[in-house]
């Protein structure tokens, strides 16, 4: 087996984050997926050991934003290189919240959407939610990130909890 | 809501094939993801309608390609424009079987990974399977075909029973 055919994969980048009470979570990952149209369902794929699929399971929904090319590693490495546990990632920066209460960022954002949790199947090390959408929109004409650009032109890592990493 | 959002998640294009006895299914899906790596296990999301859906679900094993840019709209209107269930799309084209004994074209694709079906998720209109990869092999250094290049490039369309199609 050759595990490197896994890297061709296609994908964007992602913010994923919820509020439950006064816990904020929020990560990068690579797992945005439009699974139906009627009605519009989404999949997100979270690790178990990320706080913020905690946050997401005890809020019962969560936001999505697609990150853009503008979104430099200080950005990416604020939701994707630290823990939520002890860290509000929204401290500091331009923030807003969907209909459902879940905060994102407007700025480095393609679009948002705004999903209430209506199934989770567990996958060993990850949580695969699947959210109804209740809102989207779009917030930027920037070009989405793709996970590829994120490696080739950011030269960004793969960390041990992605979906994605391979020893 | 604005479900132009949605337009902007990005991903692949992939064959998805399967054979269960004699009865053979592939079809065009933009649902390849990567769930976790420890171990490797990829989701693919098929609509009901499809009657490779059926065949997974019976053979317990799939064959997943990514389709490259290399495929021309021919290719990409026999998996993707036709019905399996009266027509086997591997009928005169180059093909081989994955140790998993699932058919896939070695040709316009990028690799393919052979997996056993682990768990099924019931998302509507949709199912999505959850892949235990077996095998997987890198096939040509051409460039995956993205979805976004499919749809500004190709000028190709998203037929109803997609996961992405919006009426």
């Amino acid at each position: 087996m050759d595990k490197t055919a896994l890297f061709k994969f296609q994908s964007g980048l992602y913010v994923v984050s919820a509020k439950a009470g006064e816990d904020v979570g929020a990560c990068i990952v690579n797992t945005g997926l439009q699974l139906t149209s009627e009605p519009i369902q989404v999949a997100v794929v979270v690790n178990k050991q990320n706080h913020t699929e905690e946050v997401i399971e005890r809020a019962g929904h969560f936001a999505l934003t697609l990150v853009t090319e503008e979104a430099d590693m200080l950005y990416i490495g604020r939701f994707g290189f630290r823990t939520s546990a002890n860290f509000d990632k929204f401290d500091g920066i331009e923030s807003a919240e969907t209909t459902l209460g879940d905060p994102y960022t407007p700025v480095n954002s393609a679009c948002v959407i705004a999903c209430d949790v209506v199934q989770t199947l567990d996958v060993g090390t990850h949580v695969l939610f699947v959210g109804e959408v209740k809102d989207a929109r779009n917030l930027s004409d920037a070009h989405p990130m793709t996970y590829e650009y994120y490696h080739t032109v950011l030269k960004g890592k793969t960390p041990p909890k992605a979906s994605s990493f391979v020893a």
